[in-house]
């Protein structure tokens, strides 16, 4: 018998900057001319069928007519697009297209499409690299930082999928104009999520700017992209360090994805986590770390943005506490929540642990409430 | 318009030990039990259906019996499981099973079986621990060093995948014994690739022991494993530093993969390298880098190790021609081939480069010569 050493130590760089803008399409250009991804030629947009007429047909041409090989990719928008078999349908279309090693693959859409074209990139010829050029409120607000990527299935949510970081990441305001108004609502979930645990100013400027947020005031949009970016890198970049702290961006994601899966879609993602974000400020008031009248102060900011704070009569609340045992915080059987301390703070329950384990009864008599 | 600079730069460990000997089951155990991968209690065991009854349900009882959760998956063996569909298959009844984040994947069996695990694991719950128990000596030969995992698909093989590198390798040569003589032969195909391309020592001690590996003489086998791994190892690591030189790997590999994929899996994946090691010393004796003695040697140990040195009558020459297209090395639309440089080398084309294009003809020429 004898053991033979394999030494794999290296120094990983997977830093990228985040733009922040209006009409960021020739910015993009200009990067990739002045080489953002190498000497790469061969572009693969990959987009959903409303952004394509919307932007990443533009986008595409404009490629082609700078002398790039650009196709277009599209699936049928949507979550219920975030499949493997989408994946597959991507990949498949690629290689018949002759794309090989040798591409970069730009995501222009949604939090929908980065999460699917990430994940594509990641594995297609064992890693490609990839832009995302972010046309939603929800994809600056949570898919442009953390380098998540991954696709649902019958089972759960999110669970198939890697860590791959971009290239870069654009955040198109612009865009957002185009954005129906469930679209804003929805990214606006994630957004007060990230008030919620990390910085009560962005709350009070939340309350005072919701308004301005859904006639795309230039200013007020650039703002709360940013403060995005700053809260989710902060919590991201920490956790490198300290382990565990990347848990509590699942505020709100316990019901929140329990109940977008039981309502079979229905529900938008940032929908379901609005109705999470009840649910765990009321377990919050019930375990002591908040006061009614904050639980209060999150509920009217939910409704200021347009987002359900109840559960729709048509769910069956006992599939949705069965289904809260697919939730990936779960450890050895319990169900775990991360919950808020105050507006703008998370409870840290020690040393480094910022979720809780809380019994099946408790957990349904929250979403008994709701 | 503003700039948000996320900087993710760290330093990434994935060094492991590869263990060579006989009959490594309480060795693993004893691995798992002093923290190999931490406080891990689940284990998913993925295995074939060869190796199900041989070692896999062996392994998942010990497991039992030691306290861990542990719980069987089999697919049907065979290249042609190397699929997205098989590794959905498996992810969807890890699911149901319970398995979440929290888990372990231990590959055991062949080539395969590691890729396609090592693939599960490093997408399953955006990545889980996992574990090469190798009872080839394709396994052994290829699999054990380097992190390539992938699948194959309608269009080219290995091309969908990721690298991963497992916690610890096990390459149990007691299970030599029960492999068919076609799985010996096809792991010898890619320990003479390793001999052509890095050892003429080990060309030579093949020339000699050829037989006792047949045997499965333990100290024959145990030497032709650890020279494997020696010379795969110094290829990957001194890739790290040096681009290019990871491409020597495919030597063969470019007729190889082009003829299993024409002849539809009737050919083991080794089966095919040989056909593609032959192909290569022709283009490298064509080009001056080998001569024709030389040549006639790597034929004579190919035919020594019980492995086609020709292509079979069945398969469509032209079709074949086409197919070389798909190889992972092709750039601009151009083929590039590696090339042997007498017995133990590689032709290093300029600083860095060791694939050089083949026109289509001489590529054909070459095919039609076999």
């Amino acid at each position: 018998m004898s053991t033979f050493g394999v030494t794999l130590k290296k120094v990983v760089d997977d830093s990228y900057d985040i733009e922040i803008g209006f009409e960021l399409e020739e910015t993009l250009l200009r990067d990739l001319q002045n080489g953002l991804v190498g000497s790469v030629k061969k572009y693969a947009v990959v987009t959903d069928s409303i952004v394509k007429e919307l932007y990443a047909e533009k986008i595409c041409r404009m490629l082609q007519s700078a002398g790039y090989q650009a196709e277009l990719f599209v699936f049928e928008q949507g979550e219920k697009s975030k499949t493997r078999k989408t994946k597959e349908m991507i990949e498949d279309a690629m290689l018949a297209h002759g794309f090989r090693r040798d591409c970069c693959i730009i995501a222009v859409g949604g939090g929908v499409v980065t999460d699917l074209a990430g994940f594509v990139a990641g594995t297609f010829g064992r890693g490609v690299p990839f832009i995302n050029y972010a046309t939603t409120l929800l994809a600056a607000a949570d898919a442009s930082v953390g380098g998540k990527t991954a696709v649902d299935t019958p089972l759960a949510t999110n669970l198939i999928g890697l860590f791959n970081q971009p290239e870069k990441v654009y955040i198109d305001i612009a865009a957002w104009k185009t954005l129906p108004e469930i679209q804003i609502s929805s990214g606006m979930a994630e957004t007060i999520k990230h008030a919620c645990m990390a910085s009560g100013e962005l709350f009070a400027y939340l309350e005072k700017h919701m308004q301005d947020l859904f006639s795309v005031q230039r200013e007020v949009c650039e703002h709360i992209a940013e403060e995005n970016c700053r809260i989710k890198y902060h919590v991201v970049e920490k956790d490198e360090r300290e382990s565990g702290l990347r848990e509590i961006l699942n505020l709100g994601h316990t019901v929140g994805r329990a109940v977008e899966t039981v309502s079979d879609y229905r529900l938008h993602h940032g929908e379901a986590v609005a109705i999470g974000l009840v649910a765990q400020a009321k377990l919050s008031v019930r375990l002591g770390y908040m006061t009614g009248q904050e639980a209060d102060r999150v509920v009217r900011l939910l409704q200021q943005a347009k987002l359900p704070v109840a559960i729709p009569a048509y769910i069956d609340r006992e599939a949705l506490v069965q289904k809260l045992y697919t939730d990936k915080k779960v450890r050895d059987g319990r169900l775990r929540f991360v919950v808020q301390k105050g507006i703008g703070g998370i409870v840290e329950f020690e040393d480094g642990v910022f979720a809780t384990p809380v019994t099946e009864d408790v957990a349904r008599e929250i979403i008994l409430q709701l």
